[in-house]
């Protein structure tokens, strides 16, 4: 476990539901020592690794995905929620609870071969990054990693996901 | 004018609406070269400003913003549409040409006397970065200045902010 971390991050119990205890990364984002702190932990880890591109997903994901790639002197690009985007995209689709969800990426937004790192503040149960990883595969882009700031371990993210190395600076259990 | 930046923004026609003609900076944020080159000029700018946090507005600005906070050393507070921040909030709202818009922080995310920088992507007529500045004022941010990516000079938002320093790296006039 990373010292100092952990700790930043604030619990919201009952959003944005009943029940749901809600992982707040706002109160990491603006500690200057923590948020630099888990960059650089993520550049170091990849900064070797010749990433070309770090593919981010909305919007909480734009923010560590952004610092990240410029951290690597890498490119970034973003996969969003639907109309956002303004050129032709790609569309995938993943389960919620109750009903679908969709994300998209611009047709041209990675270049066959190109080694892509993709990054999202939070692993739950692996479906919006998995939806991401079949619009990177479309693009043919070569999925180096997955990176988050936080797991939340009991929802077994990584076993939908085990074709894919994964990072995650902090781990959640359910009860914590 | 900054050399290799404006050429890498795609025009879309046409969009979100008929007659817009929509700056694409994604083909920006994807090429190594020229992501790294905006955040570096930025942070060269602010480097010895003493900047404690970046105020990054929803969703575009978090790239921008998480990234130059990085750069700076810096922390990095969000600006969200309505419903997305999960703790308590201030809200502050800005007109359309059709309606009107909301936006909120956390009503903790800025300490009293914190020198900020408020970024996001575009200035056109100042709608949005203006409530945003409401919103740091109400949480006694001290403003050091608004900076965007690129500015739409034609829509005078220098002119509705202008009690602000305001920097932009790329400069569009009307028929471009």
């Amino acid at each position: 476990m990373i010292e100092g971390l952990k700790e930043k991050i604030r619990n919201i119990p009952n959003f944005p539901q009943k029940g749901i205890l809600f992982k707040d990364i706002t109160t990491l984002l603006s500690d200057r020592k923590a948020y630099n702190k888990a960059i650089d932990i993520l550049k170091d880890r990849y900064i070797d690794m010749h990433i070309d591109l770090v593919v981010c997903i909305e919007a909480r994901g734009f923010v560590i995905g952004g610092a990240l790639a410029y951290g690597l002197n890498s490119g970034v690009t973003l996969i969003r929620k639907p109309g956002k985007l303004p050129y032709t995209t790609y569309k995938d689709s993943y389960e919620l609870e109750y009903g679908r969800n969709e994300i998209e990426i611009h047709t041209d937004a990675i270049k066959p071969g190109q080694r892509v790192l993709i990054v999202d503040d939070l692993l739950a149960t692996g479906g919006t990054v998995g939806a991401a990883i079949e619009l990177v595969k479309r693009l043919d882009g070569e999925i180096v990693e997955l990176a988050f700031l936080i797991e939340l371990t009991f929802l077994n993210g990584r076993e939908r996901l085990k074709d894919y190395n994964i990072y995650s600076l902090i781990q959640f259990g359910k009860e914590e």
